[in-house]
């Protein structure tokens, strides 16, 4: 599930359908901070990223704080099980 | 455990070391967003805040974004397994 500036978007076709609506082709990430931790005995990981988002034609960036909770697959991969979004503002 | 400003920190007695040996007396929290979510089938709850922090004799207010990662207990309450707590510079 997705809460992304506040909105609660869940289930894959939802999210995917939230983020192609963005109002932008293109839009660049610099990472600032990564942090991870173990999210408990299930294996999962918890991951918070900040950054600056520059969107193309727009002069400034902005900031944003990101989380992810990222599970194991019995495939020895990560799904995403969390995901919430929020812009910094100043 | 609690991630501060990228400094690890394992264990409830090293934490409360850690937030107690803070530099200042007094700290004014304002909450701008809080978003949850739950984190599994074991009850988790994922909770992410921003908001800004007022240090006593400082003009300025600082910025901050924070997840919690909340564990049921079998007495009915929750404890915290996950704290990741960053400052939003401008």
């Amino acid at each position: 599930m997705l809460t992304f500036e506040g909105q609660k978007i869940q289930g894959s076709p939802n999210i995917v359908a939230k983020l192609t609506s963005l109002p932008f082709q293109q839009c660049q990430h610099s990472i600032t901070t990564v942090d991870c931790q173990p999210s408990g005995p299930a294996g999962g990981m918890l991951v918070f990223v900040s950054g600056n988002l520059q969107l193309a034609g727009e002069q400034h960036a902005l900031k944003f704080s990101q989380m992810f909770h990222l599970i194991p697959t019995t495939q020895g991969s990560f799904y995403v099980l969390n995901d919430i979004f929020r812009l910094n503002y100043a």
